[in-house]
């Protein structure tokens, strides 16, 4: 078993996004739209504005009230989207239950839309047409590259279909031509998993994925963590469910499935840091492209 | 087993868009763009101008040279946009080879978007916010309405990943959080289907299904024909292939396969004309949210 380490491989990415950046003749600055006072939001925010820090982007937090409603809410992003001179904006989630995400994600114009959720980043990324790709596949691809796994020939099993992980993934796998499984929690996830050569996992919930479930010699992503604390409904509307055990473990049983896999990712230290390198990636590519 | 008898839905589903257009207080246009003199394209055109006629919608067809560039076919497209008072419009596909499909079908605005291909249509789609399906998928959920067919605890299996059918069909089950898997021409496709309660084909490959593929007791829905004739490259960029065979010949080895189903579609007389009834549905969906 080979650990998949994606905090130094999210390390040696940041590295080159600063020779990047040197390249580009003005500061950048990125938005963060926070809601509410989540101390599971405030952890993302401060890793993110850590590695901010570190590029020297301009890190700039808008904060409101937890109890804004999805109107106002989207009439502040209008008004950010339009008058601050930010080069990306970042709506971290979850937002609060009442609140109906997509709307405002969708409020992020697709050049600013690091994250790739905006209804127009997505589609753009759906028909290969997006200059960026979701932090999610932007970090698997990063540790597929760095350790040569090739999607060719595989079989490659996703568990949840939530915004953040699943659904972006699967679409990239729709692009790449790949095959691959989709099973949602509640589905026939061993049926999926026990003869995948690699298995993706989004699902945010602890101990999911255990080793009597999946083969010799696998290969094991495990973003069930921040990135799996965010799901949307069946109308694709998103849901904000409670991250504050999913951000701390992942969905894969590491202790048991670790003896069979070829290559896992640990958590904490395996997809959370390279996502949030994507971000910044994503930040120098969008604003490269003006 | 029991034909799934699209031909005969789609003129119940006709007979009662008649009754909706009846509402509305003018008469609806749709406007079809056709690149070149391809036989299969004019007989595809040739359905919709049917229907059109008896519905008594203005169908208005734009013809092209096939020598035409991308780049003036993409004008030509934005001046019928704003100029003509058109409701729907549709690029018949498959274009020729040399011109970006993707490029050119990102030219219809979402409102006027009956085929929902343009990455707007297709983003607000992914995102559970359009008010239209693309057409196979409503066709595919118009049959499963009307036989009784659910997905929940089934296991589907898609074949071709395909901008017609394959791309939106696993877009619509990754909202439905279905448990599917994906598979194209070359990948493992007896993997795929022989523990599949539901098959969904859309590769264009006459043959491909046979029943030693298949369980006892499978659905199967051959979308593999006019339908399939249409594919993207691993970019995502669309790229025409001849659809003359196509057009005649579904994916499906109906003879044997048909031993085993509990329910399949004809080739023709199955999903081809509720796909086009499908498009008099959007257009009217969406001439109705003015």
């Amino acid at each position: 078993m080979a650990l998949l380490d994606g905090k130094a491989l999210a390390g040696e990415i940041i590295a080159g996004l600063r020779e990047e950046y040197q390249r580009i003749p003005k500061r950048l600055s990125l938005g963060a739209v926070v809601v509410g006072s989540d101390p599971v939001v405030a952890k993302f925010i401060a890793e993110k504005k850590r590695i901010a820090d570190e590029l020297g982007v301009d890190f700039r937090i808008y904060e409101y009230d937890a109890a804004i409603s999805t109107n106002d809410l989207r009439a502040n992003m209008a008004a950010l989207v339009h008058q601050a001179r930010l080069d990306g904006i970042i709506v971290q989630l979850p937002l609060p239950p009442a609140i109906n995400a997509q709307s405002v994600l969708n409020a992020v114009p697709p050049e600013k839309d690091v994250d790739v959720l905006s209804a127009r980043a997505m589609g753009n990324f759906s028909v290969g047409k997006s200059p960026v790709f979701p932090p999610v596949v932007g970090a698997v691809k990063a540790l597929f590259d760095e350790y040569k796994i090739n999607l060719r020939g595989k079989i490659v099993a996703v568990i949840g279909a939530g915004a953040l992980v699943g659904k972006p993934i699967a679409t990239w796998l729709l692009l790449e031509k790949a095959t691959f499984t989709m099973v949602e929690e509640g589905g026939d996830i061993v049926a999926a998993t026990r003869n995948a050569d690699i298995i993706i996992s989004g699902a945010g919930k602890p101990g999911l994925v255990t080793a009597d479930m999946v083969k010799e010699g696998v290969v094991v992503i495990d973003a069930g963590t921040s990135s799996g604390s965010f799901s949307t409904d069946s109308t694709g509307s998103p849901q904000a469910i409670s991250g504050q055990q999913a951000s701390l473990v992942g969905d894969v049983d590491f202790e048991s499935v670790s003896k069979k896999a070829v290559f896992i990712t640990p958590v904490p230290g395996g997809i959370g840091p390279l996502t949030v390198a994507m971000i910044f990636k994503n930040l120098i590519v969008l604003a490269s492209q003006d």
